[in-house]
């Protein structure tokens, strides 16, 4: 067998792993159907850099940032390579609920997405302590159920996942936020509960994670993930999905 | 309520939180059981930067290095927070099956671990592409037998995991090492076979990720994966161990 064939002979048996590896994990449980198009939404945990001219191209990593967003969607594309998936990222730095609900038409509901995952708040709160907003964790929830629901009238087959805001207690964050962000996490809980999402407990696994390694291993502002901790992030988004 | 009496507040719901998740995630059927030590083995993949001094912390980020073994241990530990799991590295940079033998004694028999992940084999090819060992893919295959082989005598309950050696088509990579590098991986997937281990299809998973993102995205020299290539192996990993 000359070099060429040998190439080839290498291609097709990758070509045959993979087709074991699709059949394998396109579970029909899954949140995401084969075909699915999901949009990632949020703030700069969710951009995380990503790039707005490249913002229309599905699956590419300068179009989905460097966080977990595209740590999930790469990987649940390198298991289902079959599945003609589709994920978008429109996360934009800074934004809370407000600028979320100003853009949602155009970012969110014009799009048409099966999958929406949505991870905003830490904003809300951060803003509001250094005093550049003056939003309340009650204003938090009443925007956040006035958004859900009119998406949800105008997409009424979308599957809607609420990330919960999470912090680690180092970096920015100081005890002073935390019996604030306690509301913050229950109204997004309360609102995944009321319109039937799915919810993605961030925060329980931000809650667990510094028993291993300190906090600002995970974020070293307590808020924008590390590597671990965009890693840990897309895992648990992968194991809610299913 | 005062501050105080809000902040324990937030740590008894944190706590039940835990217990919510863990509940959900400790599946009988998962290869890691409760109360389960495991050792990864290997090169400078599995070392990924581990310190010696902290060699006997299990489950320290510093004594697991900066790689797939940190991620996957962390993940699987704040999935499973009271399943009383243990991890530990012995993975040494630079090391062929030759010197995993040498030192299978000390780093693995005496250590009587319940899962070994062995990842092995990419220096045994680029030490012999670039002439400082005389190792053939037949010496790998028997080498790797023959350890095998003597790790379940010793051991015979231990839980077995074959990961395939891989590449990348970048950097110090080229086109020589791959009919060879074939037979490696061939060889690899025998072993696991004649001992019923279970394979972790590293290769298989980074042929699919060129088609996302360049070779060089998920491992820039080709061989030692970027934080998304050792984020992409984690979870490989898990979801092969189930």
């Amino acid at each position: 067998m000359n070099r060429r064939t040998f190439i080839a002979a290498t291609w097709i048996t990758t070509a045959a792993g993979t087709r074991a590896l699709s059949a394998e994990s396109a579970q029909t449980g899954s949140l995401v159907k084969r075909n699915a198009v999901v949009l990632f939404q949020g703030d700069s945990i969710t951009d995380a850099g990503r790039g707005r001219p490249d913002a229309a191209e599905a699956n590419q990593q300068k179009a989905l940032g460097n966080g977990y967003a595209w740590l999930a969607a790469s990987q649940l594309l390198v298991d289902r390579p079959g599945d003609n998936l589709k994920f978008y990222n429109r996360g934009v730095s800074g934004h809370k609920v407000p600028q979320l609900a100003a853009r949602s038409q155009k970012d969110c509901l014009d799009l048409k997405r099966d999958v929406l995952s949505i991870l905003i708040g830490v904003n809300d709160i951060w803003h509001r302590i250094n005093g550049k907003f003056d939003g309340t964790p009650a204003s938090y929830e009443r925007d956040c159920l006035a958004l859900m629901d009119q998406t949800l009238k105008a997409l009424p087959d979308v599957k809607l996942m609420i990330c919960e805001p999470f912090l680690l207690r180092c970096g920015a964050v100081k005890d002073s936020w935390l019996p604030d962000f306690d509301a913050y996490r229950a109204a997004s809980r309360k609102v995944a509960e009321t319109f039937k999402a799915t919810f993605v407990p961030f925060q329980t696994m931000f809650d667990e994670a510094p028993k291993l390694e300190p906090p600002d291993h995970w974020a070293s502002d307590g808020v924008h993930p590390s590597a671990s901790g965009a890693s840990l992030m897309a895992h648990t988004w992968l194991k809610t999905v299913g």
